[in-house]
Protein backbone atom coordinates (compact mmCIF):
# COMPACT_ATOMS: atom_id res chain seq x y z
CA UNK A 1 0.00 0.00 0.00
CA UNK A 2 2.98 2.40 1.19
CA UNK A 3 4.46 1.91 -2.46
CA UNK A 4 1.36 2.63 -4.26
CA UNK A 5 1.00 5.49 -2.27
CA UNK A 6 4.52 6.55 -3.16
CA UNK A 7 3.84 5.93 -6.56
CA UNK A 8 0.97 8.15 -6.57
CA UNK A 9 3.00 10.82 -4.90
CA UNK A 10 6.03 10.47 -7.58
CA UNK A 11 2.35 10.87 -10.61
CA UNK A 12 1.60 14.11 -8.80
CA UNK A 13 5.11 15.50 -8.86
CA UNK A 14 5.41 14.83 -12.39
CA UNK A 15 2.33 16.82 -13.10
CA UNK A 16 3.68 19.69 -10.85
CA UNK A 17 7.15 19.68 -12.93
CA UNK A 18 4.83 19.07 -16.64
CA UNK A 19 2.93 22.13 -14.87
CA UNK A 20 6.14 24.05 -14.38
CA UNK A 21 8.19 23.48 -17.69
CA UNK A 22 4.82 24.95 -19.74
CA UNK A 23 4.99 28.08 -17.23
CA UNK A 24 8.12 29.56 -18.20
CA UNK A 25 10.64 29.95 -20.69
CA UNK A 26 13.55 26.92 -19.89
CA UNK A 27 16.84 25.93 -20.70
CA UNK A 28 18.21 22.88 -20.42
CA UNK A 29 20.80 20.63 -21.99
CA UNK A 30 20.45 17.36 -23.89
CA UNK A 31 23.31 15.16 -25.42
CA UNK A 32 25.68 18.06 -25.25
CA UNK A 33 22.69 20.47 -27.29
CA UNK A 34 21.34 23.75 -25.45
CA UNK A 35 17.40 23.35 -25.37
CA UNK A 36 15.32 26.22 -24.52
CA UNK A 37 11.50 26.04 -24.07
CA UNK A 38 9.86 28.69 -26.04
CA UNK A 39 6.08 29.40 -25.25
CA UNK A 40 3.42 31.09 -27.35
CA UNK A 41 3.45 34.96 -26.89
CA UNK A 42 -0.20 34.22 -25.61
CA UNK A 43 1.80 33.55 -21.97
CA UNK A 44 3.38 36.57 -22.71
CA UNK A 45 3.09 38.28 -19.61
CA UNK A 46 4.04 41.60 -18.05
CA UNK A 47 3.06 43.49 -21.83
CA UNK A 48 4.02 46.72 -21.47
CA UNK A 49 0.49 49.08 -21.31
CA UNK A 50 1.52 51.04 -24.32
CA UNK A 51 1.83 47.89 -26.20
CA UNK A 52 -1.68 47.35 -25.24
CA UNK A 53 -3.50 47.66 -28.54
CA UNK A 54 -1.16 46.17 -30.51
CA UNK A 55 -1.31 43.07 -28.84
CA UNK A 56 -4.82 42.63 -28.83
CA UNK A 57 -5.51 43.72 -32.55
CA UNK A 58 -2.73 40.75 -32.73
CA UNK A 59 -4.97 38.46 -31.21
CA UNK A 60 -7.72 39.30 -33.19
CA UNK A 61 -5.72 38.38 -35.65
CA UNK A 62 -5.17 41.53 -37.57
CA UNK A 63 -1.14 41.61 -37.51
CA UNK A 64 0.87 44.93 -36.39
CA UNK A 65 1.44 47.16 -39.02
CA UNK A 66 5.08 47.18 -40.28
CA UNK A 67 6.01 50.74 -39.61
CA UNK A 68 9.85 50.65 -39.83
CA UNK A 69 9.99 53.09 -42.07
CA UNK A 70 7.60 55.55 -41.19
CA UNK A 71 9.05 56.25 -37.82
CA UNK A 72 12.78 57.42 -37.96
CA UNK A 73 13.46 60.52 -38.53
CA UNK A 74 17.01 60.32 -37.47
CA UNK A 75 18.85 57.95 -39.74
CA UNK A 76 21.28 56.78 -36.67
CA UNK A 77 18.12 55.85 -34.62
CA UNK A 78 16.34 52.69 -35.48
CA UNK A 79 12.59 51.65 -34.88
CA UNK A 80 11.49 48.72 -32.01
CA UNK A 81 12.15 45.97 -34.01
CA UNK A 82 9.96 43.63 -32.04
CA UNK A 83 7.50 41.65 -34.00
CA UNK A 84 4.62 41.50 -30.99
CA UNK A 85 3.90 44.70 -30.59
CA UNK A 86 3.68 47.99 -32.79
CA UNK A 87 6.12 49.84 -30.11
CA UNK A 88 7.01 53.79 -30.64
CA UNK A 89 10.32 53.07 -28.86
CA UNK A 90 13.15 54.29 -30.92
CA UNK A 91 16.77 54.28 -30.31
CA UNK A 92 20.36 53.19 -31.91
CA UNK A 93 20.75 49.75 -33.31
CA UNK A 94 23.79 48.47 -30.54
CA UNK A 95 20.58 48.60 -28.04
CA UNK A 96 17.80 47.08 -29.76
CA UNK A 97 18.99 44.17 -27.90
CA UNK A 98 18.52 45.30 -24.28
CA UNK A 99 14.83 46.74 -25.39
CA UNK A 100 13.43 43.36 -26.46
CA UNK A 101 15.01 42.08 -23.51
CA UNK A 102 13.84 44.48 -21.12
CA UNK A 103 10.59 45.93 -22.32
CA UNK A 104 9.64 42.96 -24.17
CA UNK A 105 10.76 40.34 -22.21
CA UNK A 106 12.53 38.35 -25.07
CA UNK A 107 14.99 35.77 -23.45
CA UNK A 108 18.64 35.62 -25.09
CA UNK A 109 20.42 32.20 -25.18
CA UNK A 110 24.38 31.70 -26.24
CA UNK A 111 25.80 29.23 -28.62
CA UNK A 112 26.61 27.62 -31.80
CA UNK A 113 23.91 25.48 -32.01
CA UNK A 114 20.82 25.45 -29.85
CA UNK A 115 17.21 23.74 -30.01
CA UNK A 116 14.28 25.73 -30.45
CA UNK A 117 11.61 24.09 -28.33
CA UNK A 118 8.16 25.74 -29.23
CA UNK A 119 5.58 24.93 -26.66
CA UNK A 120 1.83 24.41 -27.18
CA UNK A 121 1.45 24.49 -31.08
CA UNK A 122 -2.10 23.64 -30.98
CA UNK A 123 -3.25 27.46 -29.67
CA UNK A 124 -5.05 29.32 -32.64
CA UNK A 125 -3.06 31.70 -34.93
CA UNK A 126 -2.09 34.52 -35.04
CA UNK A 127 0.84 33.04 -32.59
CA UNK A 128 4.53 33.78 -32.28
CA UNK A 129 7.09 32.35 -30.55
CA UNK A 130 10.62 33.87 -29.74
CA UNK A 131 13.93 34.05 -29.18
CA UNK A 132 17.51 35.98 -29.29
CA UNK A 133 20.40 33.77 -30.30
CA UNK A 134 23.94 35.36 -29.10
CA UNK A 135 26.20 33.64 -31.71
CA UNK A 136 29.69 34.59 -33.23
CA UNK A 137 29.99 38.09 -31.82
CA UNK A 138 26.28 38.91 -33.18
CA UNK A 139 22.48 38.71 -31.97
CA UNK A 140 20.00 36.97 -33.77
CA UNK A 141 15.86 36.98 -33.26
CA UNK A 142 14.39 33.71 -34.33
CA UNK A 143 10.59 34.16 -34.94
CA UNK A 144 8.30 31.26 -35.69
CA UNK A 145 4.77 32.39 -36.26
CA UNK A 146 1.10 30.25 -36.94
CA UNK A 147 -0.47 32.51 -38.95
CA UNK A 148 -3.50 31.83 -41.96
CA UNK A 149 -2.34 32.89 -44.83
CA UNK A 150 -5.25 31.49 -46.79
CA UNK A 151 -8.29 31.45 -44.40
CA UNK A 152 -8.72 28.43 -42.24
CA UNK A 153 -5.42 26.85 -42.99
CA UNK A 154 -3.07 27.93 -40.55
CA UNK A 155 0.55 27.75 -41.36
CA UNK A 156 4.24 28.11 -39.49
CA UNK A 157 6.73 30.29 -40.46
CA UNK A 158 10.12 30.31 -38.91
CA UNK A 159 13.43 32.62 -39.55
CA UNK A 160 15.82 34.03 -38.14
CA UNK A 161 17.30 38.28 -38.27
CA UNK A 162 20.45 39.91 -37.45
CA UNK A 163 19.69 41.86 -35.17
CA UNK A 164 22.59 44.27 -37.28
CA UNK A 165 22.82 45.58 -41.03
CA UNK A 166 21.58 44.09 -44.04
CA UNK A 167 25.70 44.02 -45.04
CA UNK A 168 26.17 42.42 -41.59
CA UNK A 169 23.79 39.96 -42.21
CA UNK A 170 25.05 38.60 -45.56
CA UNK A 171 28.21 37.32 -43.33
CA UNK A 172 25.82 35.03 -41.83
CA UNK A 173 24.11 31.55 -42.98
CA UNK A 174 21.34 30.19 -40.30
CA UNK A 175 20.37 26.42 -40.47
CA UNK A 176 16.87 25.19 -39.34
CA UNK A 177 16.12 21.57 -38.46
CA UNK A 178 13.32 19.51 -37.82
CA UNK A 179 14.36 15.61 -37.52
CA UNK A 180 11.37 13.25 -36.14
CA UNK A 181 8.95 10.19 -36.84
CA UNK A 182 11.94 9.48 -39.99
CA UNK A 183 11.26 12.51 -41.35
CA UNK A 184 13.96 15.59 -41.93
CA UNK A 185 13.38 18.87 -42.90
CA UNK A 186 16.47 21.89 -43.33
CA UNK A 187 16.24 24.94 -44.56
CA UNK A 188 19.58 27.31 -44.71
CA UNK A 189 19.45 30.67 -46.10
CA UNK A 190 21.07 34.16 -45.34
CA UNK A 191 19.29 35.84 -42.19
CA UNK A 192 17.68 39.46 -42.84
CA UNK A 193 18.61 42.10 -41.41
CA UNK A 194 16.22 43.33 -38.18
CA UNK A 195 15.48 46.87 -40.29
CA UNK A 196 13.73 44.61 -42.50
CA UNK A 197 10.23 44.16 -41.97
CA UNK A 198 9.84 40.22 -40.70
CA UNK A 199 5.80 40.54 -41.42
CA UNK A 200 6.76 41.23 -44.93
CA UNK A 201 10.11 38.19 -44.75
CA UNK A 202 7.08 36.06 -43.73
CA UNK A 203 4.35 36.66 -46.33
CA UNK A 204 6.65 36.44 -48.77
CA UNK A 205 7.58 33.03 -47.66
CA UNK A 206 10.78 33.25 -48.01
CA UNK A 207 11.34 31.20 -44.90
CA UNK A 208 10.95 27.87 -43.58
CA UNK A 209 6.92 26.77 -44.05
CA UNK A 210 5.11 24.08 -42.38
CA UNK A 211 1.88 22.73 -43.18
CA UNK A 212 -0.34 21.78 -40.04
CA UNK A 213 -0.13 18.07 -41.26
CA UNK A 214 3.62 18.60 -41.45
CA UNK A 215 3.92 20.32 -38.23
CA UNK A 216 2.31 17.51 -36.43
CA UNK A 217 4.58 14.58 -38.05
CA UNK A 218 7.48 17.17 -36.61
CA UNK A 219 6.09 17.82 -33.13
CA UNK A 220 6.52 15.86 -29.86
CA UNK A 221 3.52 16.12 -27.55
CA UNK A 222 2.45 19.81 -28.67
CA UNK A 223 5.73 20.89 -29.17
CA UNK A 224 8.03 21.39 -31.93
CA UNK A 225 11.79 21.44 -31.35
CA UNK A 226 13.97 22.99 -34.35
CA UNK A 227 17.35 22.83 -34.07
CA UNK A 228 19.35 25.96 -35.24
CA UNK A 229 23.23 26.31 -36.30
CA UNK A 230 24.46 29.59 -37.38
CA UNK A 231 27.66 30.12 -39.37
CA UNK A 232 29.72 32.37 -41.09
CA UNK A 233 28.94 32.58 -45.35
CA UNK A 234 30.35 30.23 -47.64
CA UNK A 235 29.71 29.83 -51.20
CA UNK A 236 27.35 26.91 -51.37
CA UNK A 237 29.91 24.64 -53.12
CA UNK A 238 26.82 22.68 -54.42
CA UNK A 239 25.46 25.30 -56.03
CA UNK A 240 27.46 25.11 -58.81
CA UNK A 241 27.15 21.47 -58.85
CA UNK A 242 23.59 21.86 -59.71
CA UNK B 1 27.29 43.36 -92.07
CA UNK B 2 28.61 39.87 -92.65
CA UNK B 3 29.16 39.69 -88.84
CA UNK B 4 25.84 40.95 -87.79
CA UNK B 5 24.10 37.55 -90.09
CA UNK B 6 26.61 35.50 -88.19
CA UNK B 7 25.05 36.56 -85.09
CA UNK B 8 21.72 36.43 -86.32
CA UNK B 9 22.24 33.22 -87.69
CA UNK B 10 23.64 32.05 -84.02
CA UNK B 11 20.81 33.38 -82.13
CA UNK B 12 18.17 31.26 -84.44
CA UNK B 13 20.13 28.34 -83.62
CA UNK B 14 20.01 29.01 -79.71
CA UNK B 15 16.48 29.41 -80.18
CA UNK B 16 16.29 26.42 -81.93
CA UNK B 17 18.08 24.49 -79.70
CA UNK B 18 16.01 26.28 -76.86
CA UNK B 19 12.68 24.40 -78.33
CA UNK B 20 14.41 21.37 -78.86
CA UNK B 21 15.23 21.12 -75.00
CA UNK B 22 11.60 21.87 -74.01
CA UNK B 23 10.30 18.92 -76.67
CA UNK B 24 11.75 16.27 -75.27
CA UNK B 25 12.82 14.54 -71.76
CA UNK B 26 16.84 14.73 -71.78
CA UNK B 27 19.72 13.23 -69.79
CA UNK B 28 22.81 14.77 -69.44
CA UNK B 29 25.71 14.84 -67.39
CA UNK B 30 27.22 18.19 -65.77
CA UNK B 31 29.52 17.87 -62.83
CA UNK B 32 29.84 14.21 -62.41
CA UNK B 33 25.56 14.36 -61.65
CA UNK B 34 22.74 13.28 -64.15
CA UNK B 35 20.59 15.95 -64.75
CA UNK B 36 17.06 14.71 -66.38
CA UNK B 37 15.16 17.07 -67.98
CA UNK B 38 11.36 16.29 -67.51
CA UNK B 39 8.49 17.81 -68.73
CA UNK B 40 5.21 18.91 -67.56
CA UNK B 41 2.37 16.07 -68.41
CA UNK B 42 0.55 18.88 -71.18
CA UNK B 43 3.68 18.06 -73.18
CA UNK B 44 3.18 13.72 -72.91
CA UNK B 45 2.10 12.47 -76.05
CA UNK B 46 0.85 9.40 -77.49
CA UNK B 47 -1.59 9.45 -74.80
CA UNK B 48 -3.41 5.95 -74.66
CA UNK B 49 -7.15 6.68 -75.98
CA UNK B 50 -8.69 4.39 -73.05
CA UNK B 51 -7.09 6.98 -70.55
CA UNK B 52 -8.25 10.44 -72.44
CA UNK B 53 -11.53 10.98 -70.17
CA UNK B 54 -8.98 10.43 -67.14
CA UNK B 55 -6.63 13.13 -68.77
CA UNK B 56 -9.38 15.57 -70.04
CA UNK B 57 -10.82 15.66 -65.82
CA UNK B 58 -7.07 16.15 -64.84
CA UNK B 59 -6.63 19.05 -67.18
CA UNK B 60 -9.91 20.66 -65.76
CA UNK B 61 -9.17 20.41 -62.20
CA UNK B 62 -10.55 17.26 -61.09
CA UNK B 63 -7.79 14.92 -59.85
CA UNK B 64 -8.35 11.01 -61.07
CA UNK B 65 -10.01 9.33 -58.88
CA UNK B 66 -7.88 6.75 -56.42
CA UNK B 67 -9.14 2.93 -56.80
CA UNK B 68 -6.73 1.19 -56.05
CA UNK B 69 -8.38 -0.84 -53.68
CA UNK B 70 -12.01 -1.28 -55.52
CA UNK B 71 -10.05 -2.53 -58.40
CA UNK B 72 -7.97 -5.50 -56.74
CA UNK B 73 -9.45 -8.52 -57.12
CA UNK B 74 -7.02 -10.64 -57.06
CA UNK B 75 -4.43 -10.20 -54.42
CA UNK B 76 -1.57 -11.20 -56.78
CA UNK B 77 -2.28 -8.23 -59.10
CA UNK B 78 -2.05 -4.30 -58.22
CA UNK B 79 -3.73 -1.80 -60.25
CA UNK B 80 -1.82 0.45 -62.77
CA UNK B 81 -0.12 3.08 -60.35
CA UNK B 82 0.49 5.84 -62.98
CA UNK B 83 -0.39 9.21 -61.03
CA UNK B 84 -1.54 10.78 -64.70
CA UNK B 85 -4.42 8.65 -65.70
CA UNK B 86 -7.05 6.39 -64.09
CA UNK B 87 -5.94 2.81 -65.84
CA UNK B 88 -8.02 0.23 -65.64
CA UNK B 89 -4.46 -1.91 -66.68
CA UNK B 90 -3.83 -4.42 -62.98
CA UNK B 91 -0.70 -6.90 -62.89
CA UNK B 92 1.89 -8.32 -61.12
CA UNK B 93 4.33 -5.84 -59.55
CA UNK B 94 7.02 -6.84 -60.78
CA UNK B 95 5.72 -6.01 -64.69
CA UNK B 96 4.06 -2.01 -63.24
CA UNK B 97 7.75 -0.78 -64.30
CA UNK B 98 7.57 -2.43 -68.12
CA UNK B 99 3.39 -1.31 -68.02
CA UNK B 100 4.28 2.59 -66.63
CA UNK B 101 7.21 2.54 -69.68
CA UNK B 102 5.11 1.26 -72.36
CA UNK B 103 2.18 2.62 -72.01
CA UNK B 104 2.55 5.85 -70.04
CA UNK B 105 5.80 6.82 -71.39
CA UNK B 106 7.80 7.12 -68.10
CA UNK B 107 11.12 7.77 -68.50
CA UNK B 108 13.81 5.76 -66.31
CA UNK B 109 16.94 6.95 -64.85
CA UNK B 110 19.90 4.70 -63.61
CA UNK B 111 22.22 5.98 -60.71
CA UNK B 112 22.36 6.76 -56.92
CA UNK B 113 22.13 10.46 -57.38
CA UNK B 114 20.53 12.49 -60.27
CA UNK B 115 19.15 15.91 -60.45
CA UNK B 116 15.45 16.19 -61.38
CA UNK B 117 14.98 19.50 -63.31
CA UNK B 118 11.35 20.14 -64.20
CA UNK B 119 10.70 22.62 -66.77
CA UNK B 120 7.95 25.07 -67.55
CA UNK B 121 6.89 25.68 -63.65
CA UNK B 122 4.93 28.62 -64.71
CA UNK B 123 2.14 26.37 -66.07
CA UNK B 124 -1.29 26.32 -64.69
CA UNK B 125 -2.04 23.85 -62.07
CA UNK B 126 -3.05 20.93 -61.93
CA UNK B 127 0.66 19.71 -63.55
CA UNK B 128 2.61 16.87 -63.03
CA UNK B 129 6.58 15.89 -63.33
CA UNK B 130 6.75 12.46 -63.47
CA UNK B 131 9.92 10.42 -63.96
CA UNK B 132 11.31 6.33 -62.56
CA UNK B 133 14.11 5.99 -60.69
CA UNK B 134 16.31 3.04 -60.67
CA UNK B 135 18.98 2.38 -58.02
CA UNK B 136 20.17 0.39 -55.46
CA UNK B 137 18.07 -2.68 -57.02
CA UNK B 138 14.85 -0.98 -56.98
CA UNK B 139 12.86 1.20 -59.17
CA UNK B 140 11.10 4.14 -57.81
CA UNK B 141 8.35 6.73 -58.77
CA UNK B 142 9.22 10.62 -58.38
CA UNK B 143 6.21 13.28 -58.49
CA UNK B 144 6.03 16.70 -58.78
CA UNK B 145 3.34 17.75 -58.80
CA UNK B 146 1.46 21.35 -59.38
CA UNK B 147 -1.94 21.71 -57.58
CA UNK B 148 -4.43 24.07 -55.66
CA UNK B 149 -4.85 23.23 -52.23
CA UNK B 150 -6.51 26.78 -51.55
CA UNK B 151 -7.83 28.22 -54.59
CA UNK B 152 -6.12 30.77 -56.42
CA UNK B 153 -2.64 29.82 -54.52
CA UNK B 154 -1.44 27.03 -56.21
CA UNK B 155 1.49 24.55 -55.01
CA UNK B 156 4.30 22.62 -55.14
CA UNK B 157 4.37 18.98 -53.80
CA UNK B 158 7.09 16.39 -54.31
CA UNK B 159 7.26 12.68 -53.22
CA UNK B 160 9.07 9.33 -54.39
CA UNK B 161 7.27 6.29 -54.14
CA UNK B 162 9.00 2.80 -53.85
CA UNK B 163 7.83 0.70 -56.96
CA UNK B 164 7.74 -2.19 -54.42
CA UNK B 165 5.70 -2.86 -50.89
CA UNK B 166 5.72 -1.25 -47.73
CA UNK B 167 7.89 -3.49 -46.35
CA UNK B 168 10.37 -2.82 -48.96
CA UNK B 169 9.75 1.13 -48.86
CA UNK B 170 10.78 0.53 -45.28
CA UNK B 171 14.41 -0.18 -46.27
CA UNK B 172 15.30 3.54 -47.85
CA UNK B 173 15.53 6.78 -47.36
CA UNK B 174 15.33 9.55 -50.10
CA UNK B 175 16.70 12.52 -50.09
CA UNK B 176 15.15 15.84 -52.23
CA UNK B 177 17.01 19.23 -52.13
CA UNK B 178 16.73 22.34 -53.76
CA UNK B 179 19.78 24.78 -53.99
CA UNK B 180 20.21 28.39 -55.56
CA UNK B 181 20.02 32.02 -54.52
CA UNK B 182 21.85 31.20 -51.29
CA UNK B 183 19.12 29.24 -49.62
CA UNK B 184 18.73 25.29 -49.38
CA UNK B 185 16.04 23.27 -48.79
CA UNK B 186 16.19 19.84 -48.49
CA UNK B 187 13.97 16.86 -47.50
CA UNK B 188 14.31 13.79 -45.93
CA UNK B 189 12.10 10.98 -45.91
CA UNK B 190 11.48 7.06 -46.33
CA UNK B 191 9.75 6.41 -49.54
CA UNK B 192 6.00 5.42 -49.69
CA UNK B 193 4.88 2.11 -51.25
CA UNK B 194 3.21 2.45 -54.79
CA UNK B 195 0.27 0.42 -53.21
CA UNK B 196 -0.43 3.40 -51.22
CA UNK B 197 -2.07 6.39 -53.28
CA UNK B 198 -0.12 9.50 -54.66
CA UNK B 199 -2.98 11.44 -54.16
CA UNK B 200 -3.50 10.85 -50.50
CA UNK B 201 0.42 11.39 -49.88
CA UNK B 202 0.34 14.73 -51.66
CA UNK B 203 -3.31 15.40 -49.91
CA UNK B 204 -1.75 14.69 -46.62
CA UNK B 205 1.20 17.08 -47.14
CA UNK B 206 3.21 14.36 -45.87
CA UNK B 207 6.46 15.56 -48.65
CA UNK B 208 8.34 18.28 -49.71
CA UNK B 209 6.00 21.19 -50.05
CA UNK B 210 7.10 24.66 -52.06
CA UNK B 211 4.78 27.56 -52.05
CA UNK B 212 5.16 29.43 -55.81
CA UNK B 213 7.13 32.05 -54.02
CA UNK B 214 9.98 29.87 -52.61
CA UNK B 215 9.83 27.80 -56.08
CA UNK B 216 10.67 31.38 -58.09
CA UNK B 217 13.68 31.46 -55.69
CA UNK B 218 14.37 28.21 -56.48
CA UNK B 219 13.94 28.32 -60.03
CA UNK B 220 16.03 29.26 -62.94
CA UNK B 221 14.53 30.22 -66.34
CA UNK B 222 11.44 28.66 -64.87
CA UNK B 223 12.94 25.26 -64.60
CA UNK B 224 13.15 23.68 -60.72
CA UNK B 225 15.94 21.39 -60.15
CA UNK B 226 15.69 19.06 -57.66
CA UNK B 227 18.85 16.35 -56.42
CA UNK B 228 17.55 13.23 -55.82
CA UNK B 229 19.72 10.98 -53.52
CA UNK B 230 18.70 7.03 -52.72
CA UNK B 231 20.17 5.43 -49.86
CA UNK B 232 19.47 2.68 -47.70
CA UNK B 233 17.62 3.00 -44.20
CA UNK B 234 20.00 3.97 -41.36
CA UNK B 235 18.34 5.38 -37.49
CA UNK B 236 18.21 8.90 -37.88
CA UNK B 237 21.29 9.66 -35.20
CA UNK B 238 20.25 13.19 -34.43
CA UNK B 239 16.85 12.35 -33.85
CA UNK B 240 17.76 10.94 -30.09
CA UNK B 241 20.09 14.47 -29.64
CA UNK B 242 17.04 16.93 -30.57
Amino acid sequence: MLFFTQCFGAVLDLIHLRFQHYKAKRVFSAAGQLVCVVNPTHSLKYAPTRCAAAQASTEQGIPPPCHHHEAVHDPQLVPCTCPLFSCPWEGHLEVVVSHLRQTHRINILQGAEIVFLATDMHLPAPTDWIIMHSCLGHQFLLVLRKQEKYEGHPQFFATMMLIGTPTQADNFTYRLELNRNQRRLKWEATPRSILECVDSVISDGDCLVLNTSLAQLFSDNGSLAIGIAITTSKVHSSEAEM
